[in-house]
This record gives C-alpha cells, structure tokens and sequence, in this order.
C-alpha cells in the first residue's frame, strides 16, 4: 500500500549525524501527484475521527499538517522549538534520537476538551510527540490521535504513545 | 477586505527583538474558519497563475504554502534554513530585518523553466525572498510571482522584488 509515495521518499545515509538513515521525503513533496496523495491518505484514514484542531511540530509537521487541517476544516496549532512562539508559552523537554530539546506552545492554543490530532512527518523514538502530548494535555486538550507520514517501527515509538493515544502511521519502515 | 483575517492577527511589541512590532498569525491559524479564509483567498487571487511548484520559506512560509500546493495541484519546493536539508544544496545570504541569514535548496528541486510561487508568510524589507528567487533563478526556474500573507508597505520589500517578479500580499500595514 502507498507503495508510490514509498518509492518517492529517499534515503540519505549519516544526516544530520553519522550512522542515522534520513528519510528525505522532499522528494515525495515536490511530485505533485505524489504529495496530493499523502495528504487524500491521511484525510481518508482520519474521515471518521472528531478532531477541532491539528497541533502540527515544526518544522516538516507543518508540511503535512497544515494541507490536512485545511482539507478537514480543522485549526491548526504550532508546536514549536524555544523562543519562536511570541506570545506566552509552556514548555516540555524530551531526548531526541540524536540530542536533546524542548518544544512550547502559546497558553491559548487551545481550549479545555477540545480534540486535537497531532502531526508530525516521522516517528522514531516517540519523544517529540510525547512531549506534544504533555503539552496539549497540560492544556487540558483531548488527544484524538497521533498521525505520522513514517513510522520508524524498530525505535519503539508506537509503544511509547500508547498511553497518551492510538498513532496512525501511513508508511512503516 | 479581508477584515476577519487581519483582525484575527495580534501585534506582539519587542519580538523577537526590542522596536520589532511582532505580526503573531497563529491566532487566526487556530481559527479554523480564518485559516480557510486565508486559504481560499490565495486560491482565488491565483487562480488564473500557471504553476507548477510552489516554494515555501522555512517554517512560517510551510504553513501557508503547504495547503496552497496541496489546494492548486502543485509541488512543493522547501528553502529552508542553512544544514537542515539532507542532499546536496545551493546557497544564497540575505541581511534580515534583525540580523543575516541564509537560504538553501536542494539542487534537484527545481527543473528548467518550471513555474515557481514563492510563498512565504511576511514581507518586510524582502531580503529573504529576493533569496528564494535567486536560488530559483540559478536552477534556472521562472518564478511565477511570489505571495505573502502580509506585507509590511513602509519597509520597501514589494519595490526590491520587482525585478524579480510580481508580488501578491493579501494584507498590508
């Protein structure tokens, strides 16, 4: 399934760090038929879901989650890396595959209830997301689910986010 | 025109420096009527353009540019900031409002004579598309013209980018 949008992604060996495969899914973004598919695939598995609002990670997430929030008439919310939201924000610090970091979002973001997917382009060790998790929680906001372009399925993420909500990945590696 | 979509836009004073009056969308980004709004009206404005790609500046430029392509049946081009692109880049510098920076893509974005929209959510002083066009312009694509969600008039941009192309601004201050 998906096997041609699969075929567009390539790989690229020791980025940003030796020993890491990145998967450069630019490739499949700048093919027009390729990157319309990505988003009709995420609309059609979501279709059933009750989702307000898409909190979208910088910055690839945006990429996928912005075309989805239009195409489901959902707002949409930036999670994103210290110090680029200008407005009030509230923080969480994960591990990273290669690092440390720490993602914020503004305080008004979202309301208390609201049911708010998250969207990120990939899933390796589930720390980002379960940080956007913390997040959205602390905001008092409803984990619908968790949707990712590739799931990189040997780092374990999908078991770290079970607790905090199901994830819907489009392409497993 | 456009009253609900600038009224849904907050000014943060000293962001991200002192004396920057911050333009903050992702208050009408969060409202999900004033996110199809913005969306649709870009639609409308472009609707008579002939594209093939769109270029979307790194991050804010995502937000926009993605649903745009998504919306327009285009592919999307990312110029992003310098080492977060994984195969081989070309490189423009540009002065910032507040400070220097620059922009890369990937030498495979862009085929000969391919039309371009430069997306990007602001347009001050317009050094970082008059970037985005030369990068464009050394893979010898055309660029289409170049569209931003808001346009600050007093700082010149519109006038640096002339002549490069015509630029869309669906506001302006």
């Amino acid at each position: 399934m998906y096997e041609e949008i699969k075929q567009a992604i390539r790989d690229i060996p020791d980025f940003p760090q030796k020993g890491i495969l990145f998967k450069d899914i630019t490739t499949a973004l700048k093919d027009k038929r390729c990157f319309r598919q990505i988003i009709d695939a995420f609309c059609d598995v979501l279709q059933s879901e009750s989702i307000d609002k898409i909190a979208a990670i910088e910055s690839r997430g945006y990429l996928i989650g912005a075309p989805l929030a239009y195409k489901l008439g959902c707002g949409l919310v930036l999670l994103r890396k210290p110090g680029k939201l200008p407005a009030a924000t509230i923080k969480e610090y994960y591990d990273l595959e290669y690092g440390k970091a720490a993602l914020e979002v503004h305080q008004d973001a979202i309301s208390a209830g609201e049911r708010i997917l998250v969207v990120d382009d990939l899933l390796a060790t589930g720390g980002t997301a379960e940080a956007a998790c913390k997040l959205i929680k602390r905001l008092k906001g409803e984990i619908a689910a968790m949707a990712f372009l590739i799931e990189l399925s040997d780092l374990g993420g999908a078991e770290k986010l079970r607790p905090h909500a199901k994830t819907i990945s489009l392409l497993k590696y």
